[in-house]
């Protein structure tokens, strides 16, 4: 990879930084503290790696001015928001290298309205009337449905499907063999038998948005499943027919949301976490991985385990639940104090004389 | 999208159901009852949509008799499934456009068998001696394996997986991303290594079976892996080697079923629930969200929670742990009183004069 | 398929068994002790088959000494085994059949490096630098990026995408629609807003791994994510950025790993187990189904259950809660009884005058 190189003054500038220390020291690459080499600009933000900085072979270091070091230092309040701009600077988005333009094999519509330097790879195929916005690259081997809408600078990697009608918005990643629009999961009950409900609707997915590798977003009955501005998807993640996920959430891996429920903004769910349908999640609800959720939550909640429950009353019952041997046992031995008070009493004697 | 009009009078016939109020009202689209626009055919099924018949810009409804309203309707015992079917006959079947016939790009061995009017879109590969039933459409990057036999009017998604002699029935849907075939997660140990166990069998998918995107299902070691007609499997459910799917069974998103596995006729599992191998999960048994399968489940049973219990006890499981710190408080008390009733007893005084 | 012919005596050589019976009974193919047909070599190593072997029709049996029958049998200490490695010499190791070289369709890069007797299949692409071992197969639909390493005897099935820089080992096999070195899950907060962290690292799969149909492995942010070698992991598992997945582990089906959690040698997770971030899993730590890891777990252990817990501890609280109404119910009556005691001793009468 070409790293660009700058110098500690020019990256702190850039970073809105205060430099501490030599400014001309000039970066080359960007290492956590451990792995960090020569060249290399790193980062504290973890108190626990603090004092790595003194054995650290990094060049220099993104610090809080609370956190002493004699390196080479960019002062930043946050640290980790600093490096993350930095790296981006240094080694560029990490994306990988395309030729731009239509590749030979690529099969797109006459009818398909293609904007300026877009990328469509080889194997891939662009429906009638779609439109792809500029500077838009589509890598290798999807599909693009007929009348999708697919905005500027986007990044669609390689074997995603994207099925007719739905909408992508600007900036929005998609990762390899996500598909956006496969049929909601809906069926009525006919005697025995499931009868298929037309899935007539769509997805819209707004700008900004990123979806990991091999998610799946399904289109709506009817209207439309959205997944709102600035929200990160990862790998493995459901999204049903006619779910909302509000702007700016976080859904981590192989989380699960069934139909029709609807997530508010800045949402956060852990690793497989998942969602019954017809719900309404607040916004900032925090919902740890593996939870599930069965009932609508308020905003702000935290909700922890399974069925998910407010996490002060989760983390009890977790500690609670290890001591029921023990509690067991004290009731057992309780029982047997009440009997011989009980003997003791009706016998008109002291429970001393009974042992 | 081109929707077909008709009367409402037309649609009762179709439906089989009896108009109450203009026959004449013509139907142009259908939509959810909050909505609707006019020209839309709607339906109540829920008690708590009744209300928003006074307010509906629908211009006709299916109702259950007992259901009042003074809009164009369609009575029908089951609107719901009512409302299923004029979706599709108003709206088709919402399946993309395709061209017939044999894409230019596409690689169809000259030993396979291809039905009447059948679709094989481009960069699609048909293999050797595979057979293809007619109507069928395959849409665009899928690789059916040598000697694999595809019914009559199956819609196979973009880039789907059917690996060698795996056999799927007539009116199949396959979504975008399903791997039918791969092999069976079998090792047998060697010490520390684990040695691959060939997975010489095949998957039989039944006729009316629908799979949904990115799910996976595992040819048998020896044998079959069978999924039985009339079962609709949502996105990213795992199905493994040797495994049996009875018919009409319902497997919602990410449901994950071990090797060996046979649910019986009309299972449903809830999103996320997972079944642990060779159990016999017998006909028409429910298993909850997130609920883990760990024992075989008689016929007709619902089992909930984490392992999966009778839903009863769980549900009374789930409600008494939410009282645990309430439950250790009350035993602490117990155990002083005991202790000052034992004091009391033991020194011959009433428990009144020790307080 | 063509199978290949042995004698039983041939086998038991190449199996290192010892032959009881007659050693010319000539096999001609494999299948489980109830399905076997004349011709078939069987095994039997769990004890409740051994009844079976007086009806099955197979013509041989592999079986320990200490199992009695008078069927032609090879004596093997690891009945299983031997019959796996049986499977493969008579089977072959179940691989699609597919025409070596590169297809016509196939893009490959000038400069990229490809071994002898290597298959590259119809619609693949193959990027720049990158280079390919000896007689490694890549079917059909897959995405090789640049300066993509991939070893010797490795096998690729369909819709395979693997992301530039990554390294996978000799004889590994890439299972459909596996995606390796897809971006991390990153993000630097910035207010309400998600920055992308920039995903640099790589993904490294060493020799002899599977990677099993739809499962997604995440390039490090810096440096590696790592699965050792003769690690086995089933479909639709998640590996996070910077994991490290031990030597000989299995994972099964929708396991998913957190971020920058490292797993010991031998561990071996259930379906639907999930791992949060940042914890070190001993060498040979079982994890139960479903189990949630949110600890660093010490070698050897068992973790069962959410949050995962030592076993033994794990299903005591199971069988436990089970009887929880019940203690609820003995805990209503040992606080009558007490009080009925402090009422009788309070009121100087004893509890039997009070009844």
């Amino acid at each position: 990879m070409g790293f660009r190189s700058h110098t500690l003054h020019e990256l702190a500038e850039l970073l809105g930084g205060e430099v501490a220390g030599d400014g001309e020291t000039v970066i080359s690459g960007v290492a956590g503290i451990m792995d960090a080499q020569e060249g290399d600009l790193t980062f504290v933000a973890n108190p626990k790696y603090v004092e790595s900085l003194k054995t650290t072979r990094a060049s220099a270091v993104i610090r809080k001015r609370e956190v002493q070091s004699t390196l080479p230092s960019i002062i930043l309040e946050d640290p980790y928001l600093g490096f993350t701009r930095a790296m981006t600077l240094i080694v560029g988005p990490s994306v990988p290298e395309c030729e731009e333009g239509i590749h030979d094999t690529a099969i797109v519509d006459p009818s398909a309205e293609v904007g300026e330097n877009v990328t469509v790879g080889a194997f891939c195929q662009v429906g009638r009337g779609a439109k792809i916005g500029a500077n838009t690259k589509i890598l290798f081997g999807t599909w693009i449905g007929d009348h999708v809408v697919v905005g500027r600078d986007v990044l669609v990697y390689p074997n995603v499907v994207i099925r007719e009608r739905c909408e992508v918005g600007n900036r929005v990643i998609l990762h390899p063999g996500v598909v956006v629009g496969s049929d909601g999961f809906g069926f009525a009950r006919d005697g025995e038998c499931h009868v298929k409900v037309p899935q007539i609707g769509k997805v819209v997915i707004e700008d900004d948005v990123e979806i990991g590798s091999n998610t799946t977003i399904d289109r709506a009955t009817m209207g439309v499943t959205r997944v709102c501005q600035g929200t990160k998807v990862d790998n493995l993640v459901q999204i049903a027919h006619n779910c909302v996920v509000g702007k700016n959430s976080i859904l981590a891996g192989q989380v699960g949301i069934s139909g029709s429920t609807e997530l508010g903004e800045g949402v956060v769910a852990g690793g497989q976490a998942g969602f019954v349908g017809h719900l309404e999640v607040g916004d900032h609800v925090v919902v740890g991985a593996k939870t599930g959720v069965v009932k609508s939550a308020p905003a702000g909640t935290t909700l922890l385990g399974f069925p998910g429950r407010d996490h002060g009353l989760a983390k009890k019952i977790y500690a609670y639940s290890a001591r029921l041997p023990e509690l067991y046992k004290r009731i057992r031995e309780l029982e047997k104090k009440i009997d011989q008070l009980e003997k003791g009493i009706l016998n008109g004697k002291t429970a001393k004389n009974d042992r």
